[in-house]
């Protein structure tokens, strides 16, 4: 019988990868998705696909549907989205994870959450391994983002230990790629529009702070590979590993200055006439993250293989063909 | 008009004493419990004073009531209750915030959150201000219940800074006293009853490990005295703070090792045969904590009071009055 998958979030960026490569993989796929940050456009192309369907519907409210698998990908992840309404995104970490845990012991279904690098916070150890706690104020302005997954993995945890329900969890690192939201604040995706559009490039401080960015389709196949992993063989290796939850760090660890990201925005759009320019520091500035993914090689024999400019080329190739369609705006 | 006040969890140890002295002070008092770890007996001497109202519910599901000042108690806190059922325990603290401040938004009620010392995890400074950011595993035995009270410090900071909710919180570090449940596993009330009922009194490790005791009335008059304070006095208390936030860490800073603390309890209880023995550290040992409560003491003219000699002697009263009554099996 034909595996039946849920993705909510699945009309965001990385879930409307993830629906796309399930379909292309023969796989029924279910996305739920209430539109605050995710897009018809993002999903348009599956519409007509017999085993494609789309549910207009908000994570935070119960739901109910027979599933196989289950990837719960809701919630706003861009500081510029996710601070709109810091209410609503704890929320929809919190009940979103608390629904879907609900259905999944009530149906049997497996359960895939994404947490993400945020929960270790402003890190103090470089790279972080999964076993590393984190560094994160509860009472701060990114709070509702970072208290939210934290506490979606704590459910994910405690549904495990007490149901038995068959979670697996992984934490996303800075990630890109084509059907990222254009506004969204991200550092690639305004180098990429600054450039498109020929506004000056702003690079905060003096450009030398590193990043390390993932391509979304590294990330994709490593979602798969550990989904379609069976139980058993994950708690044998967290056992060996002496860990108790199934929870893996995924991105890429090669780290680029922002300037050179910069740079080589603008060489990939030759015709550009932006100029690079230096504002100061912002308070709120993202911290420097850089994965640890030993135990992802070892789970799953998996590792990055795009890099930057194999990636760029192709985040640039989707935001210069929507850009013509005044794709900025329309967001 | 006379105040009204909801207290959730009121039935436990320390809602039952804030009840008590809320009533002695003329105000009109409902408490709300669901009985898990509450107990009937803790209010057993409210009940006829026609100021007074029990309503047996559980936080979790939404609630409605018209209250001037409501305090949010209600979370088993003890490792071995919270442990029992961890998925109720994080829902718990997560939802039973997530309704009051809902109710709170709705009728312009005062909220008051009690959080804890936990948020500060295994701290990795001594003593803890409240700036400290803690040391938390999101996916460990004890995360069910110290995530919970993170998120719910995030979910109060997000609807004061949102929609303006008038939130104040408090993170309380080990408090003891009358009313304490006596098979709650933490070191005064076992102390207590291993004495009472002539077992061996059992340290773990050399016994040098210190702690810090909190007499309840001392928290008490903390509560009242924050609760009572005007908004704008708090909001421009904290503004000359740089913190954004109003959260103040109430406890005892005075330290003792656990063996003063079993030498002690033998001290007052004269006619016990207990003996000291020694067992080894287990591996889920609560950790060292002593706060600091410089902001109590500036912003609410605030210090304990009550020596651990004179509050011990107390909770011996308590427990030896109670245990005639073959109190440690009724509960």
């Amino acid at each position: 019988m034909t595996k039946k998958v849920l993705i909510t979030g699945g009309a965001g960026f990385i879930g409307s990868h993830l629906a796309r490569r399930l379909l292309a993989d023969g796989l029924e796929v279910t996305v739920m998705d209430n539109l605050f940050t995710g897009t018809k456009a993002n999903i348009y192309a599956l519409l007509d696909n017999p085993r494609f369907t789309f549910i207009l519907h908000d994570v935070t409210q119960p739901f109910w549907g027979q599933f196989d698998e289950i990837y719960n990908l809701a919630c706003p992840a861009s500081p510029i989205h996710y601070q709109r309404n810091p209410v609503e995104t704890i929320k929809t970490s919190f009940l979103g994870m608390m629904n879907v845990l609900e259905l999944a012991l009530k149906t049997k279904a497996k359960v895939f959450y994404t947490s993400t690098s945020e929960i270790y916070g402003d890190p103090e150890i470089h790279p972080q391994p999964e076993s590393y706690w984190g560094n994160v104020n509860t009472i701060g302005m990114r709070s509702c983002y970072d208290e939210g997954k934290r506490a979606a993995e704590t459910l994910c945890a405690d549904y495990l230990r007490e149901y038995h329900v068959d979670v697996r969890m992984i934490r996303i690192f800075n990630t890109y790629g084509p059907n990222m939201h254009p506004q969204d604040g991200r550092v690639i995706s305004n180098f990429i529009m600054q450039a498109l559009n020929n506004r000056d490039i702003t690079l905060y401080g003096d450009g030398s702070q590193t990043r390390s960015f993932q391509f979304v389709d590294d990330l994709i196949r490593a979602m798969q590979a550990f989904m379609n992993l069976e139980q058993s063989t994950i708690t044998a290796f967290y056992h060996s590993k002496q860990m108790n939850m199934p929870v893996l760090n995924i991105g890429n660890p090669d780290e680029y200055t922002i300037k050179e990201l910069a740079e080589e925005t603008l060489r990939q759009i030759p015709e550009s006439t932006s100029q690079l320019v230096y504002m100061p520091l912002p308070k709120d500035d993202p911290k420097r993250r850089k994965p640890d993914i030993t135990l992802a090689g070892e789970l799953l024999n998996w590792s990055p293989r795009i890099p930057l400019r194999e990636g760029l080329a192709k985040a640039i190739a989707y935001f210069s063909g929507n850009n013509k369609e005044n794709f900025e705006n329309s967001r």
